[in-house]
């Protein structure tokens, strides 16, 4: 099956928005196992709309297309996939029921020219959007599939999954297809590849990895002729990757790290508080948003007070002063803040080699005396090295909280 | 003029990466008022990619590739073009000696494969490449032009500047062109266009405003003779754009609104300290990385203790509540850290009719028993409003200071 994803908008080529939506539907494709040859952005012209469509209807089994569904004479896929495939558009009564009640429980007149929402080609079935006006398309020609959904990606994300994914399974021999993402920090990619190579042989469920901002990403798929099925399959396979990547795995599918150690804060019965430097109350930003009542404050210190500061020094040195300066914040905060865990992180210039320089984190957990510490080297952009930093904190206090379970 | 961008790679096809590469080129072609009518991403696939290009170089006068111009053979860009105008590729000794200098500064053996980095076909001119192995090719045969840079995009950015600029002015009739961006806060995009609006009917230099996340860009872009030329018809167009948006512009180019805040506090010989709860560390996460010793620390207090976090009250009391607390937060921060400037955030739930909630944002910046206040109802996701809470507050000590002159 040869697919191709088509975003349409003039935004996209004056280049005030990037076309997040193609790559979403492009992992989307992979993960069900579908090769995507081609992705193209197009503006709002009729012309080279059509133009490019038909060239896709020849060289394609599917052809996901989002945007210019609107109300607008902007809006012209419709028009487009009518010329392409010869087939008249034609309001239908059901639909324009629909459009006009939506816009009735919003005590808004709907202006006429909305109407070509409510219109479908004959091979065309509409596709449900209950966050908005535009319907999708799903027109099914010759073994040939087009779909239209629309370009706010919140509205996309849904239909995509809801009205899409059943269709498109049942299309493909009757399969339902579903997915499950393990997220894991603390291994590179690379590594969690090789772990997980002796399960990478299986089709059904399928097994691949991405690296995210917030981790690996694990992502099993599996096809079967109905949802129990397939969930039973996952539900079969993941203790196997479990097996393998342990306690690295820190939550599944839509899961903020944040909110897992949330979680396990509650669960606990444990309060938190912070105190940090480099990372500049990211630490906190993160906790307080989560952890509601169980954060109970946060220190932010100047990185010009920070021992590095002064210039970097040598690596045994740095790593010395990053551990003594992490307790001794990881201290203040418990105390400062009357809570039960005491979270911190520092971060000290280091000197690897005549002419490479580095950062050397640390990060100190402190709760009953005891400790939980997480040091490192970083190299890369202050930008990655912070955010890192601020994922390997949570990352601690998951792990602590975890083990003690 | 008709252009065209292409991004070269499978993982782009594969989802793996979102390609920022071709809306920062679509914005630049826009810029330069040329018409970007095609966008696509394809594969490392020789024949799919050939294919491509030969349709584009049948319908655009510019063609602007990013990727696969790498030493190993998924690398495909320079095999396509040279099949697309039937040129042979024939390494340049010139180019060879660079490569293999390249890799002799890095102590590094050049694997053999690298040399087809160092080919050129007869329309192609190589572009410089100082951050990495790979020139780019400009290729102009009869009035048309193929552009190849490399996909990473700190190399890219960097080679489009430098080296593709400055030809396609000369392409286009030996003119410069010279862009400035002003940065607005404080003020919606519709409110900065209708501002601007008799300056929108100039042509040379334009004008164009853009929503970014760091408030509206105002790109005002020249073309001219020479350099010289540019810089001066933007310097004397400037003064016109500052005459109307005046002190809501906070920085010209690449700079950030923390540095600009980290720029005046310097020059004021002023220190700031930071307590909040709604932004939970972000704003004092700004000064940290920005401002140095000026930065003397941050509270963060948890969201869980505000006054409106046990359900949303009226406006007018979360109003004086939420001004109160920014006040004593501001007051604390300051006698905390010992600072001249204290910065407070804080937000109340309001709720704003029957079915409408929002959240009442209280900004106060205390100095010298003086105070500078922002208040505002914002109603959109809890990520953009945390997000704007940190550009209101920076924004807020700029405009004190500023207009302390």
């Amino acid at each position: 099956m040869r697919a191709e994803i088509v975003s349409v908008g003039t935004e996209l080529l004056l280049g005030h928005i990037t076309d997040t939506n193609a790559s979403y539907l492009a992992e989307e494709l992979s993960a069900l196992g579908i090769d995507c040859y081609w992705i193209s952005q197009l503006g709002d012209n009729l012309e080279r709309l059509t133009d490019h469509l038909r060239r896709a209807w020849d060289r394609s089994d599917l052809i996901v297309i989002t945007g210019g569904i609107g109300p607008t004479e902007d809006d012209l896929t419709r028009e487009a996939i009518s010329a392409v495939l010869d087939e008249e558009m034609v309001v239908q009564p059901d639909l324009e029921a629909e459009l006009r009640a939506f816009f009735a429980r919003r005590d808004v007149v709907m202006p006429e020219r909305n109407v070509k929402q409510a219109t479908l080609i004959r091979s065309a079935q509409a596709l449900d959007n209950p966050v908005g006006t535009a319907p999708g398309w799903w027109v099914e020609r010759g073994g040939r599939v087009i779909v239209t959904m629309p370009g706010v990606p919140s509205e996309m994300y849904r239909m995509w999954s809801n009205e899409v994914l059943p269709r498109l399974a049942q299309q493909q021999g009757g399969t339902i297809i579903l997915t499950r993402i393990l997220k894991v920090l603390g291994l590179g990619e690379s590594t969690v590849e090789e772990m997980i190579h002796p399960l990478l042989h299986s089709t059904n469920p399928t097994i691949a990895t991405y690296a995210k901002q917030d981790g690996i990403h694990v992502r099993v798929t599996a096809k079967a002729p109905d949802q129990a099925t397939a969930t039973t399959m996952l539900d079969e396979f993941e203790p196997g990757v479990r097996a393998i990547l342990g306690s690295s795995i820190y939550g599944i599918d839509d899961e903020a790290l944040a909110d897992v150690v949330a979680g396990l804060l509650k669960a606990r019965g444990l309060s938190i508080a912070t105190a940090e430097d480099y990372t500049g109350g990211l630490v906190a930003g993160e906790l307080s948003e989560a952890a509601g009542d169980r954060f109970r404050g946060g220190t932010v210190l100047p990185v010009a007070l920070t021992p590095g500061a002064m210039g970097p020094i040598d690596e045994q040195a740095a790593d010395l002063l990053a551990q003594k300066r992490a307790r001794e914040l990881a201290v203040g905060a418990m105390k400062q803040w009357d809570a039960e865990l005491g979270l911190a992180v520092t971060a000290v210039d280091v000197q690897l080699s005549e002419r490479s320089r580095g950062k050397r984190i640390a990060i100190a957990l402190g709760h009953d005396g005891d400790w939980d510490e997480h040091r490192r080297v970083e190299t890369t952009s202050p930008v990655t090295v912070r955010r890192r930093a601020v994922l390997y904190a949570l990352n601690l206090v998951r792990e602590a909280l975890q083990s003690e379970g």
